[in-house]
């Protein structure tokens, strides 16, 4: 069941200013009656919309199918299934793309900066307004999975346990410069405009090399070298397209670029930069305090753009602090995506910690 | 002293195709009467030219004054050093900048793609302008190891020993990854004009996204982490710079994309992609044994650019050949760019086996 849900509240935002009223695109799957205890929430990443898996009301795949439905990891004949989409994304939440009430016009370049905290926050709202005082758990990966430890941060007494996915508690250097490359692709772009760029005509093959740059990240180097032929077999020039590895990340960046809008993904770029658990307290620790309830983080050794010892960090500290919490590593080349394609590992771990 | 080469004999490229003449600027320290036995080729990587050191001549400093020098690992008191800028680079050689015959124009984008094996030819031929046969050792980082190589395999008679720095023997897809990112960005750039541009008006603000990237792939995570600022403290706008390492990239870009030209920039990165001991060969060890000189390979265990894995097998290989190599790993954040930072590490190993 999809849901367009118009919250007309002013919705505060951590680095300061306010949203007139706010939106959410909010799919369910399961028994809608069940009470919070069998309820689970999906949080999702960046480039992915609240279809979190394929439905009767909607047999379009899913962007987690594979871990969401009946019999899976997260089982939808067992668990009600809550799946919003993130403020800030072009898939049916406030963002750029919509009409900024003062001008009449989309807010493109001049929405707020948002924070993993705001979105956070806009699925709080989100289950006020379904009705919703607490869910079982929380689980999300990559953005997703820093959603889920600010909404374990914020909300405490909403949630029974969480599952964080290669996440991170605090965005650290190495990462904000992946991401800065991105960035500039999408700014040298001359259809970018300065950000100005009307709606559909924006900088496709900026927002195309930034996903480029993307996929790089979210997979590795050992994937790369298994996957694709060492040999040039095309046009050597540096203009063409010599290598077969050169053409897949053409091709992901081009159908990437046609689905998404560049202010929707500079906003969501640089939120996830001001990913930190400990903004506005005095140490770090104390922010990481705030999370009281059991939690599940894992992590993947060949992630190349939140590298595991950042999932292993937090987990020391929640430990230190007393919190209940399980570390696993995922030996995968598939890296920061793995969490799409190793269903047979992923599946039974959050399956076994939603049950407890 | 610095010597403008002119030869002007048709120069054949690895790929097809012909270069009607070459010219190269070539750069010595040193007894210039030394026999060969007293005689060390140093090979630049991608962005040097051939002032390697500072000299009497030209006391601006050069980009390897650590270890070329008066009593330092490459010791210019006791060695003869020669070093001449590479095929397709700005700075002296014959490269896209250079005028094309044929059109009485700049060749720009029509210059035949090159490979290190091409660069390593015309080091030869500068060998031959200078009236040196044979030289004791051939040395060089990067790319210029990558030209080490092709060297030692083309011309294994002209050099009793080799040693060649974060290079590879063969390039892998995941490195070609990298580096396509970056040329997309500069293609991306308006002010590119599909190569067309014209001199000193180029890509400048796309050619400093590539060299950004390259920045990043340059050093490594954990040097980030620790130099820069985890706190954002700019303009957190997606288009501004919040961090620190931002404005470190930045500024890096900058300087860079003035000094450089991007279609010769293109050419290179393209080259390094066609590294390939064993083309033209039935299989990789026949190209391989070509190397029959004894050689020093070195690699840096965060080289994220080109990972030791790669210095590694190669090291392996020449060993399973019979041939005569050391390999060893510094252990640096400085990664890839450790051979301009690790004068303490690289000088002395340099030395001793120049020695030998």
């Amino acid at each position: 069941m999809q849901q367009q849900l118009r919250i007309d509240k002013t919705f505060p935002l951590a680095l300061g200013g306010l949203l007139p009223g706010v939106q959410v695109t909010c799919e369910q799957w399961g028994d809608l009656t069940a009470p919070p205890e069998r309820t689970v929430l999906v949080l999702p990443a960046l480039s992915a919309s609240s279809h979190v898996a394929a439905s009767d009301a909607d047999p379009t795949p899913g962007w987690w199918d594979g871990i969401v439905g009946p019999g899976k990891g997260i089982d939808t004949n067992h668990w009600r299934v809550i799946c919003a989409s993130i403020l800030g994304s072009p898939y049916g939440s406030t963002s750029p793309l919509s009409t900024n009430p003062e001008t009449g016009r989309p807010w493109g370049c001049e929405f707020p900066q948002i924070t993993p905290a705001d979105q956070a926050r806009l699925h709080a709202w989100t289950l006020d307004a379904l009705g919703i005082e607490r869910v079982h758990a929380v689980v999300g990966s990559s953005l997703g999975g820093m959603q889920v430890l600010q909404f374990a941060a914020h909300f405490p007494r909403r949630l029974n346990r969480w599952i964080s996915i290669s996440a991170t508690g605090k965005t650290t250097p190495g990462t904000v410069a992946l991401r800065r490359v991105g960035r500039c692709a999408i700014m040298t772009d001359p259809d970018f405009r300065e950000g100005r760029y009307e709606v559909g005509h924006g900088p496709v093959r900026g927002l195309a090399v930034a996903r480029e740059l993307g996929t790089i990240t979210y997979r590795s180097r050992d994937e790369f070298n298994k996957r694709f032929s060492w040999e040039p077999d095309g046009a050597v020039s540096a203009r063409g397209l010599a290598f077969e590895v050169e053409r897949y990340l053409e091709a992901q960046g081009r159908r990437f670029a046609h689905r998404f809008d560049a202010n929707c993904y500079l906003l969501l770029s640089r939120c996830m930069d001001l990913m930190d658990l400990g903004a506005g307290f005095p140490a770090y620790a104390d922010g990481v305090k705030r999370i009281t309830t059991p939690g599940f983080i894992m992590g993947v050794d060949h992630d190349m753009l939140i590298p595991v010892s950042e999932q292993q960090h937090l987990a020391h500290l929640l430990e230190s602090l007393g919190r209940s919490v399980v570390f696993e590593v995922l030996p995968s080349e598939f890296g920061h995506d793995a969490f799409l394609k190793e269903d047979a590992w992923f599946g039974p771990r959050i399956a076994n910690f939603l049950a407890q």
